[in-house]
């Protein structure tokens, strides 16, 4: 299965505006919280974009945090040299890379680490099957958000407008497949886009 | 007690990019829907922006949708001469409408309407005791956020200055109350801001 597995504020954020992940603003925050073992436990597969891979690399590289894990870093540059065994680069794209991940013949589950513009190209080919939100019981304010939005504020003419006829929007449905509280607020909410 | 009660969408919209509240999206979606017979319930007093109330009136007149409830208008500018009984402008801004709310001895709920910046208001002078999302499984992609947020991409530089020092932020913690979840998978979250 290919999943992917984020905080996100309730104002809609999944990182700090310096790029920190929206978790590190919860006190209660370990790599043991949350559904996150169980997403460990599971996994057989990393894929991450290039600006998560440059952005994480030189922390990973002195204690490699996924020995277990085949990693694809979707990319058209290469990769340095020092990268472990079973770091790949895939050039093709992310239509590409679902191809390559069924070849591979996994044993487990493929999480989409980020960031949220590679999650979104998994889903906008279709190859997202579930969407895993944690929602942090906060509001930033300010930050990078998990979805690629667009914003306008009320306009009373367009209001009207819409009264004659409805403005169209492509809107994306999800199903929900579970959903779970944590002893700090934040709520686990397990989609599948449809 | 003082409630905000709205529909959001996964990526964070309150309204479409028209006005149209994001309940409208879903196909379930009735004025019996979710929490809001509940809401109804306990109600004895309604308030709502300026904004909300000129969208609003005019549809609202012919029929008027809260005889049973008080309503005040946070407005600098007086009501329309044909207000039906029971509606105030309250003009002293949020804070003083608070105190007008307390003088009141309403015998039930407060609920803020909208917009998300008069529901904001009431966030930052302290008054609003729960905010109620109803979580709908839809991606908008855009609209009318519910909350006013700043967003920035990713950016090497500022993820460097981050290391030497973590930027801050002025987030706001919520306790979550209850979730639960709908059939057609909106999920309400129940949070008292602290």
């Amino acid at each position: 299965m290919i999943r992917a597995y984020s905080g996100i504020s309730l104002d809609g954020f999944s990182a700090m505006p310096d790029g920190l992940p929206v978790w590190d603003a919860m006190p209660s925050f370990s790599p043991d919280s949350y559904g996150l073992p169980e997403l460990e436990k599971d996994r057989a597969a990393i894929v991450m974009g290039r600006t998560s891979f440059d952005q994480g690399f030189k922390d990973w590289l002195p204690r490699w945090p996924w020995p277990d894990n085949k990693v694809f870093v979707l990319t058209s540059r290469p990769l340095p040299k020092e990268v472990p065994d079973g770091v790949l680069a895939s050039s093709g794209g992310p239509a590409d890379l679902v191809k390559q991940l069924q070849d591979a013949k996994l044993d487990g589950d493929v999480q989409v680490l980020g960031g949220p513009r590679t999650i979104q190209a998994f889903m906008e080919v279709g190859a997202l099957e579930r969407l895993e939100l944690c929602v942090l019981p906060i509001l930033l304010g300010k930050g990078i958000p998990m979805f690629d939005i667009e914003s306008n504020a009320f306009s009373t003419k367009a209001w009207a407008a819409a009264r004659e006829e409805p403005s169209k929007i492509a809107k994306r449905t999800m199903r929900l497949e579970s959903h779970r509280a944590f002893p700090d607020g934040a709520v686990e909410l397990v989609y599948s886009p449809e």
